[in-house]
């Protein structure tokens, strides 16, 4: 059980907003033993439960994770699909307002922000705290659980009201959102959030659900689009937080002290001995470059008519692979996947 | 391929509402060569697409079917929960109202009505004709879906905007809403509703979303029982469709040569020799008895603690098995699946 074997450290840090009644409980240094099961179960309690009871108990992955090879997770670089389009603009012009507000929001500094000119594939600037990562890794996993569901549930009911298949996109749309919600269940397992940034995250879900519920419903492509774009920022952050850990700025997390979430090994199977916060990181963000790859496919398909091709096999038959979106970080065009 | 297997034999029939602009077609004998696959894949393709195109292709069941022993489903009897409290009350009354408004819209004359003191129990009454029984199958369907949805789709956004984990309850809710279209999309293979019918649908579902939405936001508790009522209501519907079966009252469908979709075939993973019409009701009323005991069940718990028992092990592993909700009409008490 995570929560057991966690050790705690509270600390309080200062920054422009985020420190109004922030606490970020860093949770570090833990020496207790690990219980290592191959199940692919994921263990879900919280770090820091409301009321602790004994009903509690794991329940195995919603959506197991299909994994990746280490290749494949090191290969993934930030990169930008050029807008083509009036809408393909409008919906990048969105994500960089989306990010703006972010950075406010969570007290980045104007020395810690990267090159304004390239702000999806430059990564260089004056690192950010574990706090500050913790904080925005939160915030933005918060957000990003919503679309998914959200498309998904609007094709599910699409298909009940007009009486038509989906061609198999609600799933892969629900997983996404399953996916994202366990990054936040994973990073919730490491530090807790003040009353002032939860306050944010409960009026951010309430605005960001109707924008994209409506949204999606009076274009599907152009939001594809704008999730896209999102999860280009996803790549970025986590690539420009995996150089700092390399770099020695967040003596935290390559403490080789330092355990990540029980359920994060459990969810990802991590192997024994690749379970760093470095390691987690990769996992993560090459679950963001598929959502990016997968989302600016979909915005490139016919939405009523292509089916899936990330679950369909039809174009994956002929060719004899399967796509793969993380590797695709502007999306296949509609002719590569289908036709 | 389903669309290619059917003939359709058009025919007009009357009834008191009914009869405005409503086409059945009935796909009955047909004698085409069935291609049989044991993979559990469920082909979607529209029996009757808008647009013909060649980019349809069969898509793997979301959530493979769990499936049933025969015994399981001959054991599925109609059975009604004792509204104990006062919203229960509440939630059994309308479904009442549901039900009387679906007999109106559906042309179900007085004749054909059961006893109304024991209206999830009574089943005798004048037979209903295969096209009443279809229009009343895809109504309910296409409403059935939209609960599971949600209630998932809250939970989801809950987690993410409190930031804390869901107890495995979404994964059910979601399955069940998947399953509810899988019973849409098998009857709509062998009928097309006319305009009048998909009016009504697209009605239904504005006022009936928005109604659970609000619902499940003020109560969860009453939200599930409600759905374990209208439940009952379909556990009631398919076992009064197999009586006039098995008395003769259906010709089509005791008609050796009438097929039931293959994408039936392939989401139940149907044996040879058992696809009649009545074996494809026999599963669709053990789903239904599933809801029924899980949603009766859900209602029973305390939804922000309690861990979801049809999926979580607690209990299970120390009584040694699993809970089978089909077999449990007025659900479990907490006591019996928690603590
Ligand atoms: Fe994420
Ligand atoms: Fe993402
Ligand atoms: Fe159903
Ligand atoms: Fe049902």
């Amino acid at each position: 059980m995570a929560e057991e074997v966690l050790d705690i450290a509270t600390r309080k840090f200062p920054s422009s907003l985020v420190d109004i009644g922030l606490q970020l409980r860093l949770a570090a240094a833990s020496h207790a033993p690990r219980q290592f099961s191959t199940t692919p179960t994921a263990q879900l309690k919280d770090f820091f439960p409301a009321k602790e009871t004994a009903y509690i108990r794991q329940t195995p992955a919603a959506w197991p994770h299909p994994g990746y090879t280490e290749e494949e997770m090191l290969a993934v670089v930030p990169e930008h699909r050029k807008a083509e389009t009036v809408s393909d603009w409008l919906a990048w012009k969105l994500v960089r307002l989306c990010r703006w507000g972010t950075d406010i929001a969570t007290g980045i500094r104007p020395a810690q922000q990267v090159d304004k000119k390239n702000p999806t594939t430059a990564i260089s600037a004056e690192p950010l705290t574990e706090a500050q990562w913790l904080v925005r890794f939160i915030f933005l996993e918060s957000i990003a659980g919503v679309p998914g569901m959200v498309a998904g549930m609007l094709r599910h009911l699409e298909s009940l009201r007009r009486l038509k298949r989906d061609n198999g996109w609600i799933e892969t749309l629900l997983e996404e959102s399953y996916n994202e919600r366990m990054h936040l269940l994973t990073f919730m397992k490491m530090c807790e959030p003040g009353w002032f940034m939860k306050t944010i995250i409960l009026g951010a879900q309430g605005v960001f659900f109707n924008a994209v519920f409506l949204s999606y419903l009076i274009s599907p492509k152009i939001t594809h689009r704008f999730v896209g774009y999102l999860e280009e920022e996803a790549v970025h952050t986590y690539t420009r937080c995996i150089k700092e850990i390399e770099e020695g700025s967040l003596p935290k997390w390559s403490d080789p002290n330092f355990q990540i979430p029980d359920l994060a090994v459990a969810y990802w199977r991590m192997p024994e001995g690749k379970r760093t916060m470095k390691d987690l990181i990769y996992y993560i963000r090459a679950d963001e470059a598929v959502h990016r790859g997968v989302n600016h496919t979909l915005s490139n398909l016919n939405q009523n008519e292509d089916p899936n091709p990330f679950v369909s096999d039809y174009k994956a038959s002929a060719t004899g692979h399967k796509p793969k979106p993380a590797l695709k970080p502007t999306g296949y065009e509609r002719e590569e996947v289908i036709g």
